[in-house]
Parts: structure tokens; sequence; C-alpha cells
């Protein structure tokens, strides 16, 4: 029987407003800190996300998991949560919560392990443009 | 001496938030046409955008136009005034005008027009996603 | 009254099986036109669409066309038909005709064409592959 | 002595058709599990796979592996037999195997692991489209 | 008889060193024209070549013409004689020219446009980074 | 307290002119080991850099590390002594050094390693084409 590990990844993207500010501090800081990302009127990104679950062959399907279900799951827990939003305003998680790419990938990764059998490994990359992005978790 | 035609791409690239919104139209009216991307709280875009300039080649340069002062140009007049902004409310063309790409487009093209001399055709690409873009003007 | 014309993008893609092969000619000159394109068990393709519609602004909208709407055109009468399908056994439209990119996107542009208002102008690009790829129509 | 380990990545693409289709499981059951990849006439998809050889580096030369030399053993036992095939009834290997991705990319391993020094690790990624990849093996 | 005329491209690629330098001007002039550009000592790029050649379709193959055949004659005519090269030194057509990327797509205009049948039309876009291109002829 | 480690990448790029040669060894046998890439005039590269950056969440600022910071580390300790250079004959470190991937890699991990913080892990990646690209350090 084939126990070998394999990882299967599925593409998703998603547009949304956000600022970064942190509401312990105050506004001087958070200029300082932030600079034009934290303009209090927001800017706004496409994400690109891409989700990475590890395990063994199913020996029925040849899947992994069936990227179909997948995409599905990510749509449903992910996408319908946080595209065309903003960020700060819209999504509970961020009430408290600066909305870097690093608390974004967090976020998202505290969702979707809820979605998941047990028996995947789950790793996230987003990638806020084309030269900034973010991987979680990391051993 | 040498009267043939070249286009010189310069890409660029900004991140802001908007929503898709005609202020003379009702709220209704609005939500029915825009769906998701008249979200009140915005939501927000990497946009990518391809300048292109037509004109004949400069015998000591070599260049139609140099992209290193092409680029200048775009980051000074456009860049500046729509990198990291809410297009609604800190860019004073939406003001009155809904931020689709179309009118996104036309309003680069006029800012854009006026840096260059006469000589310089020009032609500009948008995009809003990787599936999403405009192009204008059209012949 | 803004009269301008804009050219909108939206791409779409489609995956599907495929053999180049001429039913009017023999095997012989068909191996030999094709080489291993012609491979009678079929080979495939992700083939990339982008479908450019011209046309003046909807002054209500901001808007050529909605590229939702687009979007959805494109899926009913283009992907519904190519979609995981193999093009010489499962599209009528190739029934005897040789599946080229030249043919699919000419047969593409047949079926768009009667589902967008003649007010629009439309082109198409089809990528085989990332680096085989044609438009239709060229003035 | 520089001991220090380095990984060297080449990309290649092909393109074939196949189905997915479990040849121990009746056609309902084949039709439920998989949907459209399911049909009986194939579809197809260009195939991207990225070879990821690590080891030392050779002091002589400053390779790991010279980049020609691995394109070649990919083009000459993996590309010969995957490009412009149909993968479910050319290949022998997926005679009693469903052409997953997940399969695909061990036969694959199986395939270049016999052609490479012990003395190489080595991880393949292969992309079955864009937004759908594996990668294997995984520790 | 379909007398429509189709575009057919093919995408090429070549690495080569120059420096941008007019022999006609002196030292200060060329530094001051081309900054870092000049190096005396080059630098370099991966050029993207992208080939367009518009015509009729071949009504026995369904071809414009045969992407394999287009790729043959740019890798004999064009990449033999600029890949891997520096352009300044090791190219005849730069002895005296300033091998911007507009004289560039203009000598591999001259090279290619002498290889083509008559019935085509040939359109070149030259990729000298990603964000940086130019195209000719443009009418 | 979050203690987690995530990973932060930022994407920078350089172009330069290199030739494979390793000075130890004769004409005959730099020709034979390199080809085309051994030309004594030099070919050239647009590079890209990835750097992968890994630590801890900042509670403060909810980065790992700002990714303006990181890019202007790379912009001056790297891009300034790589960009526009001819690797060969303007970089003191490949003055004994054979400049392929590897080693240019290498170079740039002890020089961006000395800039950063103990706290962090530090990864790059390096592309010399497209479908060439090398990763170091690998565990």
């Amino acid at each position: 029987m084939n126990q070998k590990k394999i990882a299967v990844f599925r593409k998703e993207h998603f547009n949304a407003a956000h600022r970064l500010h942190n509401p312990s501090l105050d506004d001087a800081t958070n200029k300082q800190l932030f600079g034009k990302c934290n303009n209090p009127n927001y800017h706004g990104h496409n994400y690109e996300l891409i989700v990475r679950v590890t395990g063994v062959l199913d020996e029925q399907t040849g899947y992994v998991i069936d990227t179909k279900i997948l995409s599905d799951i990510i749509k449903t827990y992910v996408l319908e949560e946080l595209d065309h939003k903003n960020l700060n305003l819209d999504v509970a998680h961020f009430k408290n919560l600066n909305p870097t790419a690093e608390n974004i990938v967090m976020v998202i990764y505290d969702i979707l392990r809820k979605q998941l059998d047990n028996r995947y490994e789950l790793k996230l990359t987003l990638y806020e443009t084309e030269r900034n992005f973010v991987e979680f978790p990391v051993e």
C-alpha cells in the first residue's frame, strides 16, 4: 500500500481594501510605522492565495484531496469572508488586528484548518503583490 | 534618415481602494448595477498599467523615448496621484466619476497626454485583475 | 457626451484534447503535415482565451460592457461547448474541420459574435501554449 | 571545501490528453468521482514540470548539476514518454493507473530517480493548470 | 473560400550582453545619455521575442503558418546570431549601431522579413525586461 | 504571545553580464565544460531574486520584517553591487569565482546574512532564466 506523502496545491484569489493600523498605538506612531499603507481612507490589493494540503494517496481516487472540493472549501470559508471586502471594517477577525499579510495568512490558516480533516497537513502562501508575499506555518 | 515608427512600452503598477458607485443614481440601482463591487466600505486592486508611446527613432540615442524618463513621468504624474489611495475619496478626478477601469484609464490618459510631446502617440492598457483589463484609446 | 471607443478584455480558460488531422487527406499526408500533433489517440492543452470587446462608454455604468456579463456569455456559449472536451469527437464544429488554433479561434468568434450586440466590435486571442497563439480577426 | 547543499531547478513542459478513470470501479462510480474529468473521449493539459535536484557544489564547474544535462535527461526519459501523448492509451505506466496529477508526478519521479546519481536528492512539482499542482516527495 | 486574415504568434527567447553606446559621441555624452546602461564592461538581459505573422488560412493544413517552421526560422536566423552573444562585440549588425531595444527589434525585423514569403505580414515585440519592451513596425 | 514562525518574501531583480569560466582551468576545458556560456565576450541575464526571511511576529507592527526595509537592504547591499554590472569584471567576489547561479546565490547569501539580525532565518531563490533557478541554503 502506498503511504508516501504528496502535497496538492490550489490557487485562488480575492480583492480587498485595507489599511495598516494598530488601534493600540496613536496616529503619529501608526503613520511612522506604516507610511502610505496607513492611509485612513484605505488602499487595496488583488490577493493570491495558494493552499497546500499534504497527505497520502487515496487508492480509489488517485487523489490526496479532490481539488474541486478543496476549491469549494476555500471559496465558502475564505473568499465569501474576504473577497470584495474592506478587511478593517467588514471582517470581524481584523476588528482589533492589523491586517498585515502576516496576520491575514494566520487568520486564513485558522479558518481552513477547522475545515480540513486532521489527516491533512496545511500550509499557505499569500501574495499581497507579485513582489511581497508570506508563508505560514513554517517549521 | 530612418522615419519608421516604433512603439515603446513601460509597465508600472499601483495599489488602490475603490467602489463602483454612480453618485447620480440611488443606492438600490447602484447595488443592482455593481453588486459586490458597490460595497460602501470599498475593496481594492493591484493595478498594472502599460504605457505605449509611439514615435520615430532619435538618431543620437537610438531611443524613441528613454524608458527611464517615461517611468519618471508615470511615477510623478500618475502613481503619486493614485498609488495607495482610495480612488473615490482621495482622488479629485473621481469625485463625480465612477472609478471603473474604463474611467480610470481615460483619466490616466488625460494626465499623461499633457506630459508628453505632441510628436508621440499614446495608448494605455490598464489591468484591474489578471483577467479584467481595458485599452484606450482605440482607433 | 463621450463617444470615444474603449476596449474591454476578459480572459477565460478551458482544457481540451485534440489531434491535428485533415479528414480529406490520407494518413501518410496527415502524419507528414502534423507530426506528433497528429497522434491518433490525441494530446491536449490548457487553452487561454482573451476576448476583446470594443465600444463606447455607457454613461450610467461607466462600463463599455460589464465584464461579469461578458464572462457569463463566454462560459455559457464557449466553455460549456469546449471545456474538458475532445474537440475532434465531442464538438460538432470540428466534425469536418481540423482543430488548429486558427480554426478554433474562428469557431469561437462565430459563437461569440452572435451573442454580442452589433454595437460592439469583437477580437479574440487564443493561447494554445504560452509560446503559440493566434489572433482573429485582423484588419 | 564547500559541502553546503544547494538546490538546482529546471522547468520543462509537455502537452498530453488524459481522462480520470479508475478501471477497477464501474462507470457510474467513475462518473460520480471525477465528473467532467471522466469524459470517455479525454481532455488535455499543458503540463509544467519543475525538477529540483539538491546536492553539493562541484568545485571544478561551480555547478551542482549542469542544467543542460538535467534538461537532456528530462527530455529523453520524461518528455519522449509523455509529450503529445494520450496518457491512458499511449503510456504503459497508466495502463492500470488513474493519471491524476498525483499519480503522474510519482511516475515521473520513478523515471528520473533511476537516471540521477544517488548523491542527488530529487523533488518534483507538476502543474496540471496554473491553479492546480502537486509536489512529490514531501518529508 | 476563406480569405479572412489571422495572426499567428511564436514566442522565443535569447540571452545576451550589451552596453548602450553611440560610437559617434564622446564618452561623457554617452555616460550622460545612457547612465549605468553605458557600463563599458557590459550588462545583459533575457530577451523575449514575440513574432507575429499575419496571413490567410491554408485550406489544407488549417494553418496560416506552421509554428514549428516559424520557430525553426527564428532559431536559425535570429537566435543563432544573438543568443549567448555580446551584441556590441559579436554581432556585425551592431558594429556601428547602438543596441537599444528599438535598434535590436529593427535588426531582427530585417533578418526575418527576408526569410518569410511576401504573402505574410510581420510584426515583432521584443521584451528587454518584463517592464520595458518595444513593437515594430507600427502603422 | 504569538511565537509561531512566518516566512516573508521580497522579490527584486537585476540585470548583469557574465561568462562561465573557471580561471584555474585551461581554455579548452572551459569551452568543453561551459559551451556557449563560456563566450569570452560575455552574455547576460535578467536575474530575479526572491529573499525569504523567517521569524516570529512583532506584536506592535504585525510584521515579521517590514518588506520596505527588507527591499532597501537588498537594493543597497545586493543590487548596488550587481545591477547593470559585468559579474566577472566589475564584482570583486567573482574575481576568482565562476559566476554560476550556484556561486552567485551563495555570494548574495553572505552579503545579506551580515545585514540581517540573527533572529531571522534567511533563504534565497535566484532565477537566471524562467527555466533555470537555484535555492540556497537547503537543509
